[in-house]
């Protein structure tokens, strides 16, 4: 069967799962989950089953149930055919990871909704703080790996990483303008396909207001 | 030359790329970086350029510096001999990954240094909450992947993410018997020589009272 993607439009750990997808050309069909509505519906028992951290996305693939996006998405590239997510040679595997990483454990997790709702009326400015923290370090790291996309010249798990955290920033109110070379890889990405096909704005939950 | 790790010896990052040379046998040397003197020495510009987001571990290795110690600990398993950090079967490294990530991106991030110290005088219960938080959905996967280690009966990068999560739980006073498998575990891995060498109370910079 087709992989279950249990995801939510406008979660950025969502949209790196989906631009994985679509980058392999793996059909996969979507079961949304309303972080909102219901006083959260990734709190019920029924999701918690296939995600105890309460949190999306949730893929059922291949007869297993996965979370975690940077785990999903290396397993999709170890499975399925199509360009590949992380480069052959080592040092640049290390690095794609590196700057991954930085995003996925040193930025996002600290505006992760459960985080920002314990944090209450200041997660603005809590946000803003970390996102710039995050980008004053990853642009001085980008500028030395970058050539095309992040890391030289092939679309990569960094990549994939990189737009939905900007997506973020802006959400966030962040000045991106002040990262000219994060500026200019969001721009190119968002070029890409890829990219589009799985943006927020474009999602079956996507809300009217916010349809492309 | 031999790798050269910038760490610290209670920061649960540099403790995992510890135990992934002391699992591997390579022999490194050990800049102690501290991260309390001095205002914290990770502030200086010279670490900075070593790792702009101004945190432990920053690895010198093959004449390349990596940071974000799970890029770290994959590099050193693809680039050299000795036991298997990951599994060969890809399901089996989605779950070991799944379990690193859940401790990487979505309990450690929120007690880091940085982040707590914005947190200032409630910085243990927030801890706590986190911390509780994030076993509460470990345990119960690991209640399925787990034999006598984290995912089946061999050594991985979980179990090496694993145990310094279990010393930070301690440090904040989370009562770990609530979670009988993460408990086992911890206390199986405590028993290996490669996770006691790089334990936090033998380190160069350990400081005398705190040492084994």
């Amino acid at each position: 069967g087709r992989p279950i993607l249990h995801g939510y439009f406008r979660s950025s750990c969502s949209w790196r799962v989906r631009i994985a997808f679509a980058l392999k050309g793996v059909e996969y069909d979507q079961l949304p989950v309303n972080l909102i509505k219901d006083g959260g519906q990734q709190l019920t028992e029924e999701y918690k089953a296939l995600n105890p951290m309460q949190q999306v996305p949730a893929v059922e693939i291949d007869g297993t149930t996965l979370s975690q996006s940077l785990a999903v998405i290396q397993y999709i590239d170890e499975t399925r055919p199509g360009p590949r997510l992380l480069p052959a040679d080592p040092k640049a595997r290390a690095q794609v990871r590196m700057i991954s990483d930085l995003i996925a454990s040193g930025i996002q997790p600290l505006q992760n909704l459960y985080v920002i709702q314990k944090i209450g009326a200041e997660k603005m400015q809590w946000s803003q703080h970390f996102i710039d923290r995050g980008f004053q370090a990853l642009e001085p790291i980008l500028k030395q790996t970058a050539g095309k996309y992040c890391v030289g010249d092939e679309i990569s798990m960094a990549d994939i990483c990189l737009v939905p955290q900007v997506y973020n920033a802006e959400r966030f109110k962040v000045d991106v303008g002040k990262y000219p070379t994060i500026k200019r890889l969001n721009e190119a990405l968002l070029e890409i396909e890829a990219f589009q096909v799985s943006h927020p704005s474009r999602q079956p939950d996507t809300p009217d207001d916010l349809r492309a």
